[in-house]
C-alpha cells in the first residue's frame, strides 16, 4: 500500500534547494555611493546576518528531512500532505528573512526579530505533524527503536518552546533572541546524529 | 516503444517545485512605516491569502500529477507535449497570484478574483488533454479499472465547471468565489485517494 | 571510461525547469489603473506573446535534449562542457524574452525581435557542438543509424539558417519574423519523432 | 555506516542549477532609450561579462563536484555539512556577480573586482574542508591513488593563492585581475581530467 519515497524526496529536495538559493536575491546590490563601494557593502551587514541564519536553518532542516526519510520504509497519501505543509513553511522562510534584513538596523528591529523567531515556532508544528503521520501510518522501519521516536518527539517540543522563548525575548533583547534562535542549530544537528546511530544504512 | 517516466517526472517535479517556491517572491517586504512594522505586516493580508491559496493548489496539482503517473506504465512522445502544456499553466500560476495579491484590497478585487479563477478553469484543459493522451496511447497500467478512468474524467469536467462558476461568481461576490475555488481542493484530494485504492503500489 | 548520464540529466533538467519557470517573473503585475484591471491585463499582450514563445522553445529544447540523451550510451568529460555551453544559452533565454516583452509594442520592436531571433541562431551552435562531441566521442548507441545522425545534423544546420533569416526579416517585418521563428517548433518536434522511431527504448 | 550519495547529489545539483540560472535575472532589461535599443543592449557589457564569468565558474564547480563525488563510495553526516558550506558559497555567487555588473563601468570598478575575486578565495575554503572530510572519513573509493589525493589538495591550495593574488591585483589592474581569475578555469578543468583518468567509472 505504501510506495517508495523517491518522488516525494525529489520534490522536497527541489523546494529546499530553491528556497535556500533564493535567499541571496534579497540582498540588494549597492551601486557605490559617495562613501565608496566598500562602505556600501559593509552597510549591508543586516542582510548578511539574515542570509547566513536562514541558509543554515534551511540546510539543517534539509539534513533532518533527509535523516527522517531514511527512517521511513515508504510514504502514504497523508504523508504527502503533511510533507506539503512542512514545505509551505520552508518556502515562507525567505519572507521573514527579507523582513529581518530590511529592519535589523532600524527602530523596528525588535518586531522584525520577533516575527523571524515566531516563524520558526510555527515551523515546528508541521515537523510534529509529519512525524505523527509517519508513526501513526506505520511507516517507520522496524529497526527504529521507541527510544529514538521518543527523542525526536521531545526535541521537536523543546524546539517549539525555545522558538517561543526567543520570540518573547526579541521584544526585549533582539540580538540575544537571534543568538538563542541559532543555538537550536546544535540541538538539531545532534538530533540527526542520534537517529543515525540507531538506523542502519539503506543501500 | 514507451519509455520510463523517470526524466519527465524529474523535469515536472522541478517545475512544480520552482513554481511553488517562487510564490513567496511576490510578497513585498515592508520597511516599517510610521504605523510600525506589525501594522505593515498585517496590511499584507491579501498577499498571504494569495500565497496560501496558490501554494495549496500547486501542492495538490503536484500530488495529482504524482498519482496520475503512478497509474502509467510508460510515457510516449505526445505525452511529453501534453505534460508540457500542463506545466505551462503551472508556471503561469504565480502571475494571477500576484495580480490577486496586488488588487484584493482595492476596487479591482472582482476583476482580480475573476482572473484568478479563470486561470484554473483554463488549467483544467491540459489535465483533460494529458489524461486523454494517456488513455489513447495505451499508457495506463492494466490494473487501472474503467471505473477509475470514468471517475477521473468526470472529476476533471466537474472541476472545470466549478472553476467557471467561481469565475462568474467573482463579479458579484469575490470572497465567496475564492471559497468556492478552494472547495475544489477537497474534490481533488479525494480523487487522489480513490485512484490510489484501485492501483497497486509500484515498488 | 564513459559514465552514465544520470547526474548530467539531473543538472540539465534542473536548469531547463528553472529557466522555463522564471519566464513568468518577467510579466509585471498591473495594479488596476484608471482604465480598470482588465484593460491593464490586456495591455500586457507583448509579455504574453514573449512568455508563450519562450516557454514552447524551452520545452521543445528540453524534449530534444531528452531524446538526444536517449541515443547516448554514456557521457564523457568533454560532453559535460559541451552540454554546459548549451545550458548557457538556455539560461540566457529569459533575457531576450524580457527585451522582447518590453519593446514589442514600442518603436524598438524591430530591434527587439531581431535580438530575440539572433539569440536562437547562436543557440544552434552549442547544439551542433554537443552532437559533434557525442559522435566524435563514440557515445552514440550502436542502434543509432547513420541516417538518423545525418538527419539530426542537417536539421541543426537548417535551424541555424532559418533563425538567421528570421533575424534579418525582423528588420523589415517583425511579426512575420516571430511567426518564422515559431515555425521551427514543428521542425524540431518532428525531428524528435524521427529519432524515436529508430532508437529502441531504454527500460 | 555510510549511505549512498544520491540525495545529497540531488540537493546539490538543485542548488548549482538554480544558482547558475538565477544569474540572468541580474541583467536589467533596457526599454530602448533615445539612442535606440541596440545602444542600450551594448551598454550592458559589464552585465554580460559578469554573467559569463560566473556561469563558467559555477559550471566548472558543478563538474568538479560531480567528479569529486564519483571518487567517493558513500557520504556520512559531517559530509552533509561540509557540502552545505560549499553550497553556501555557491548560492552567494549571484551577489558579487551583480556587484561586479553594477560597478564594472564606474569608478568603483577596482573595489567591485576585488570583492568578486575575494569571494572565490573564500570559496576555496569549503572545497578544502569537503575534501578533508572525505579523506578523514574514509569515504574515498579504494581505487583513488594517493597521487590523485595529493594533486587535488595541491590544486585547491594553488587556487586559493591565485584568487588572493587576483584580489590584490584588482586594486591596481582590475581587467587583468579578472583575466587572472578566469585563468583558473583551465586549472580546474584539467584537475577533473586527471582525477577521471585514475578513477574507474561507476555503473
Amino acid at each position: 500500500m505504501n510506495e517508495s519515497s523517491t518522488r516525494v524526496e525529489a520534490f522536497s529536495d527541489g523546494v529546499f534547494a530553491i528556497a535556500i538559493t533564493l535567499l541571496i536575491l534579497e540582498i540588494r546590490v549597492p551601486h557605490g555611493g559617495p562613501g565608496g563601494l566598500w562602505r556600501e557593502l559593509l552597510s549591508l551587514w543586516p542582510s548578511y546576518i539574515a542570509f547566513l541564519m536562514s541558509f543554515f536553518v534551511i540546510l539543517i532542516e534539509w539534513v533532518n528531512h533527509h535523516e527522517l526519510l531514511r527512517m521511513v520504509r515508504g510514504v502514504n497519501y497523508p504523508f504527502m500532505f503533511a510533507n506539503g505543509l512542512l514545505l509551505l513553511l520552508v518556502t515562507f522562510i525567505p519572507f521573514p528573512t527579507a523582513v529581518l534584513a530590511a529592519n535589523l538596523a532600524t527602530p523596528d528591529a525588535k518586531a522584525a526579530v520577533a516575527f523571524y523567531c515566531a516563524t520558526f515556532a510555527v515551523n515546528a508544528l508541521p515537523w510534529n505533524l509529519l512525524f505523527h503521520t509517519i508513526v501513526r501510518g506505520g511507516l517507520l522501519r522496524a529497526e527504529v527503536s521507541p527510544t529514538v521516536v521518543r527523542n525526536i518527539r521531545r526535541t521537536y517540543y523543546v524546539a517549539m518552546f525555545v522558538y517561543l522563548l526567543a520570540t518573547a525575548l526579541a521584544f526585549v533583547q533582539p540580538a540575544l533572541a537571534l543568538a538563542f534562535n541559532a543555538s537550536l542549530w546544535i540541538v538539531f544537528i545532534r538530533l540527526g546524529y542520534r537517529s543515525e546511530s540507531s538506523v542502519s544504512a539503506r543501500s
